[in-house]
């Protein structure tokens, strides 16, 4: 585009929920937006622990960014990953030793699990649930636990293969809980001759005293009642001190308990994307905290670069009362939306800009069919009214529309038949 | 189950059609019937183009043989691969060592594809079309060639990235090739920005004078013209010499032509799996075409044991014009039925039962949006009336009733958006 002024190259690392904002709220930006991802689709991370336990198809929760750009004419999506910055020459290195030059740069690249210095360790037996990838490997291990119990004439074994460790009581802990449960004791009632599927044991195992520690104490507490009428056992207060191939060893109140298992599910530590370390590093003065995100100035900048920023779950940052915001959706999407808007507002020749305030809509986790909790503005339900909301509000946020129909559609066939029709073993074969 | 006659042990190998129809043809039967597959759920191999081009979800032409099964008491399901046959004992012995006794088996294994001697050199570079992981690698492989075009700024680089060879002309190679097209000239059109994905040649290489040899000339004429009008090259009476990484060798009458590509799909040749040749070296006295195909008598039973049946795929079997019957789903569901009618009509007492005999209900393929051949009975049909008519068919026959209305509202989606949903590199990093 030769009409560009050459002061206005916007680059974006990453088609997450900030990154995609932000390109796609620049569209009225006289300039040339570039928005580099290592993957050629959005994904709407909140749902993969659906598509974890069969209930979603991969396709129904991602949408190729290509497509949602290919009208906006200042847009280019390139697909490749990134390996550093140049920050003298002002060039974004790609793997394959392409150069991409920036006036301005947003990085947006997410985090990834942390197993607390034991990620080589625990990270094989311990999938988590990041991408599409980890869902169905996950998808496969669970099911496959139903399939190796079945051919499994010894009692022992068959308890193994039936018990299913989740470790983490944060909302993706708590539906990942919750969605196995109903797996068991609802959709694969039925389909097994020599085992009762309802015979799983669901362990959630929590380092705190209740699940949901952002939601208000009353909300944690009828999530845990939901979770243990569907069957969910919930170990608080309790610790992972070690995770192998057929064992998870837990520190129950200073008991050692190990459990026999061959499918855990790490639901607790994430950690920033090295590109944050990287990006840190090049800009010099910046600290990074223990997770390995920026610390970010109150206009998501970094450093003492103000054409540099860092958004969503690599940046840390505090609300004005002091709390470290979450790393969850919401956060990342309206820092996307504040850094767009301050670049259409430099434009205009504004310079003092408001720094980024979180706007918190609220919390809301699904815990099974027909029950959740929903906390917004002093609003406090739970059950079927909070799943409802639950519902709504994740078919409006779905990225795109063709997507919303169809899970929309799959949903509601699910509910009405109690079926999860996705329950593919794919990947390896599942005998192996 | 202590109430089955110990004669009654049905043991079938295989979910396919055929297999899959014979133990559902077999609810009423008074016996334990046993499904073994390797795989968790049935597949509708028709549409797996669909999947290999983004069109429709692996869940959507998948169905969980368990599910199908859960309401037939006399069937149970095993998750396991076959490693032979003790036709002694009467036993079929799985690779982890089990054995599963039977008194009737089935063994209906399919095919796999097979590379005229060159299995170990052509397939890593030319995958089939037979399993969801070949789709969803055939899907990486299209959608990462677009990626890789836009990306390369070299000129014949991008003429190669861009250049699609689809070998056979068969239902399969046909489909394949028009989707392709469809894919670059619409669905693609404008998401690119380096590129025009309509500059993408897709050729389509036949051995013979024409393609889908089973139909009618005028049927075959038409479907090339279909194929042409949307872009495809047909290269008939061509003859693939050698496939490499980057290249593709074809005999064009005499004179090689090297095609530079990355992407070869094979859809030309298949053989039987290798349990057939297993099965009949235990039985003994059986013939094998040079396919791999067992030789199975007039009734499906395979030598001299009348306890033992092959049927679809693997079976090979003339129709009373002295005509092979062909490797397609309506022969395999019709032997499974026939095969499941055999056992309950001995039942009975009746001993002289009729061969069997393949009710052909036509010939259908698809090109593209709005284009299909299609003969049935004398009636010859091309274009819109024919498209529909496959529309039907195939929701018709979809497994079950779950994926037939997902299929439905997708294609539905798909045709009224000219869009790919499901256009997802997964598997590997897209830029590796």
């Amino acid at each position: 585009m030769s009409s560009v002024a050459p002061a206005n190259r916007v680059v974006i690392i990453g088609g997450g929920f900030g990154g995609l904002t932000c390109a796609t709220d620049l569209r009225k930006f006289p300039g040339a937006i570039t928005l580099i991802d290592r993957r050629n689709f959005h994904l709407f991370q909140p749902l993969l622990y659906q598509v974890a336990t069969g209930a979603l198809s991969p396709a129904n929760i991602a949408a190729p960014l290509r497509s949602i750009l290919k009208y906006q004419k200042n847009a280019k999506t390139i697909l490749a990953e990134v390996a550093g910055f140049d920050l003298v020459a002002n060039d974004v290195l790609l793997k394959d030793g392409a150069r991409i030059p920036f006036d301005i740069l947003v990085v947006s690249s997410g985090s990834t699990h942390h197993y607390f210095g034991k990620d080589a360790i625990w990270g094989p037996f311990a999938p988590g649930l990041k991408t599409l990838e980890d869902a169905t490997e996950i998808r496969r291990k669970v099911l496959s636990a139903f399939e190796r119990a079945e051919a499994d004439p010894d009692v022992a074994n068959r308890k193994k293969h039936l018990t299913f460790v989740i470790v983490g009581g944060g909302p993706t802990g708590v539906e990942m809980a919750g969605a196995i449960a109903e797996l068991a004791r609802q959709t694969l009632r039925r389909d097994f001759r020599s085992i009762d599927p309802a015979d799983a044991r669901v362990i959630l195992v929590e380092n705190s005293e209740r699940v949901l520690q952002s939601f208000a104490e009353k909300l944690s507490k009828r999530a845990q009642d939901s979770l243990s009428q569907i069957g969910v056992e919930l170990w608080l207060n309790c610790r992972v001190t070690d995770i192998t191939a057929d064992k998870v060893t837990i520190d129950r109140g200073g008991i050692i308990e190990p459990v026999a298992t061959e499918c855990v599910v790490w639901a607790a530590g994430v950690k920033a994307n090295p590109l944050g370390k990287l990006l840190a590093e090049a800009v010099g003065g910046v600290t990074l905290d223990k997770a390995g995100r920026i610390v970010v100035n109150p206009d998501c900048t970094v450093g003492a670069r103000s054409d540099i920023f860092a958004i969503g779950d690599m940046a840390f940052m505090k609300d004005s009362a002091g709390k470290q915001l979450p790393g969850v959706a919401p956060v990342a999407l309206q820092q996307g939306q504040y850094v767009a808007n301050t670049l259409l507002r430099r434009l205009k020749g504004e310079s003092v800009l408001k720094p980024f305030s979180y706007f918190d809509k609220g919390n809301l986790a699904t815990i099974g069919r027909s029950r959740a909790v929903l906390e917004s503005k002093g609003i406090k339900l739970s059950g079927f009214i909070a799943w409802l909301a639950w519902l709504f509000i994740h078919i409006l946020y779905l990225a795109r529309f063709e997507n919303r129909m169809m899970v929309l559609f799959q949903w509601s066939w699910n509910y009405i038949t109690r079926n999860r029709t996705a329950r593919l073993i794919t990947g390896e074969r599942a005998n192996r």
